[in-house]
């Protein structure tokens, strides 16, 4: 018994010095492909729109102020909750008038470190996709003239963007909003989850299931459109490009960046999401329309890989998917300035009121 | 020219002295009718229910939880802002599928203190007015029956519920949601006002402008439904006794408590609303059709008191309340726990999607 016990040892050793070896080397092809969130993503809006508190703190006060949509009901965090991982969980977002957006909400948090905004990456920064929701007809449906206006009534916002601009000749507007809301939103990061202490060489970190979904990430064709820092949102890619999924995943009437690169071979392709904290990001795709996030790999497993994912695998890198989910952001409750005699009325559709006694 | 610099100093002795004996009876009058915000509210629940740590997270979680409305994308928080004085500064709350709520959303802030919620007293506390909301079809149109499936469907909520409510055979029920959401919003008040520290004994707490108002606010009226802890809130008077302002303040179909008592002598009889935070929570009434504080003054006035306030008392008056905006509450802003395949989807009415560039 002792001697087989001792070769069980011996081998179980050798098992676990091969191991070993493998996830070191896991781990190094691991690293060269993504990069751990950092703590600030201050370098990367370093030369355009530096982030300083000044700035921070009008663009957290502008975030959750629903007086920058025209009914003034609607504000950033209602379709980018930072309490839901940055998003709103719905397939898509109800706007002005109850109307619905025609994608997905993306998720905010850690978008600073995409390449482009939207789905189809029609703005190159946050700066410039803030501007699109406010004066969206479905979204926000604002002006860039109403909310100036309604930024100038208010002496708190005036003083404000007076310190977050102290170098523009007229600070308060809606050029400084969308810049202070980009600053506010580069700061809703998530450092820390367990795939990023995996990367700074916590072996521990993952799970034996997540590292098996890692390995199949990365050698049998996810990583390929997820990769850096965001495990994704690099690139543009066609949708569908082995086979096409059914209109309710990928709806015929919106071609994604053919619509503006005016490019046929365009058609269909999308910018690859960030894969961060996608357990919290329910539901899935530019449409919406999967809430699960392991028939969401499955779909991508047979429109993009030509189902080369086993089962397994698919159960796999479902496990590491959760891997991905960070340290949410702590955010503060802003208290928000009050409106004066001289701020614009809310513009709500005039439905009629119930009577009785509600309310 | 000493002599008469002596005199003027004599005379500014002599009305300061007689002053000071003036506002020593000012003081101890508002003592009388007024108390201050308390730093906690726990005595108030106390013996029905009592204010836990736990029950404060999970309320507070709830609060935030847009899950709470059928459509996923409505919360309290919506309609009772904590960045805007516990309100919604518009006319009337858009609820479900873009519904107007019948009267305005009054601040939750500080409401524990109220006699009884909503404008015509229906609910006597805040565990039941909870209910009325989340059942409301212009509000959030859910049932308990919905919201009982959803709290279940997600673990983190099942095991909260359970701490909060250890002694409960059922722990996540309707029921316990509203107790939770009674003693999460228990926490939202707003002490040390400049008035409250002016009822503590620091006389210079008020400007004399607002001395002046105080002083006429008790001595020419407001103060018979304006007293107590909330300075309002206590008790049910007939709005328009003297004149009956305009349909557009006063609506005919509404009648107010008649509808909760089906008494006529309750026809257009209100509960006075708290004038705490009122400069946070324009537009005014329970209409919401008054956006000037001073012009509210003015309506009471003519409507109450059959214009005993001089036209300098009225401006003096909205001084004085502007003593009232207490310090806000600090709100970390809750995470939530996901959904799972077992959550009910949000019902939202099937808007066909533009299509387009946009999102």
């Amino acid at each position: 018994m002792k001697a087989v016990h001792s070769l069980t040892a011996a081998v179980a050793l050798g098992l676990v010095s091969g191991g070993a070896v493998a996830d070191d080397a896991l781990l190094e092809r691991a690293q060269l492909l993504f990069k751990p969130i950092p703590e600030s993503a201050a370098s990367y809006l370093e030369d355009r729109n530096p982030m300083t508190p000044e700035k921070i703190e009008l663009g957290k006060m502008l975030f959750f102020d629903p007086r920058l949509s025209a009914s003034q009901t609607i504000s950033c965090n209602t379709c980018h909750n930072v309490g839901m991982g940055g998003d709103d969980n719905i397939p898509s977002s109800v706007g002005h008038n109850w109307q619905r957006g025609p994608r997905n909400s993306p998720t905010i948090f850690n978008a600073v470190f995409n390449v482009a905004q939207f789905w189809d990456g029609r703005a190159e920064d946050m700066t410039e996709q803030a501007k699109g929701p406010i004066q969206a007809g479905v979204e926000m449906n604002n002006t860039p003239a109403v909310l100036e206006e309604t930024l100038n009534s208010i002496g708190e916002y005036v003083e404000a963007f007076e310190g977050a601009f102290p170098d523009s000749s007229n600070p308060v507007s809606f050029d400084n909003t969308a810049k202070a809301l980009e600053v506010y939103q580069a700061t809703l990061i998530t450092p820390d989850s367990p795939f990023d202490q995996y990367l700074k060489g916590d072996k521990d970190a993952l799970t034996e299931q997540q590292i098996a979904g890692l390995d199949a990430f990365m050698n049998k064709g996810c990583v390929a459109c997820h990769n850096g820092v965001n495990v994704g949102g690099q690139g543009y890619y066609p949708f569908g490009v082995i086979n096409r999924p059914g209109a309710d995943i990928l709806p015929e009437g919106d071609t994604g960046r053919a619509q503006v690169t005016e490019t046929a071979a365009d058609e269909y392709v999308f910018r690859s999401p960030s894969l961060r904290n996608v357990a919290l990001t329910a539901p899935y795709f530019h449409s919406g329309n999967v809430w699960s996030l392991q028939e969401a790999v499955a779909v991508m497993n047979d429109s993009q890989l030509n189902s080369l994912l086993t089962d397994e695998d698919v159960v796999n890198v479902t496990a590491f998917l959760r891997s991905l989910t960070g340290r949410q952001p702590e955010v503060v409750y802003p208290e928000l300035p009050i409106s004066t005699e001289a701020t614009p009325l809310p513009d709500i559709p005039d439905y009629p009121r119930p009577t009785g006694s509600e309310g």
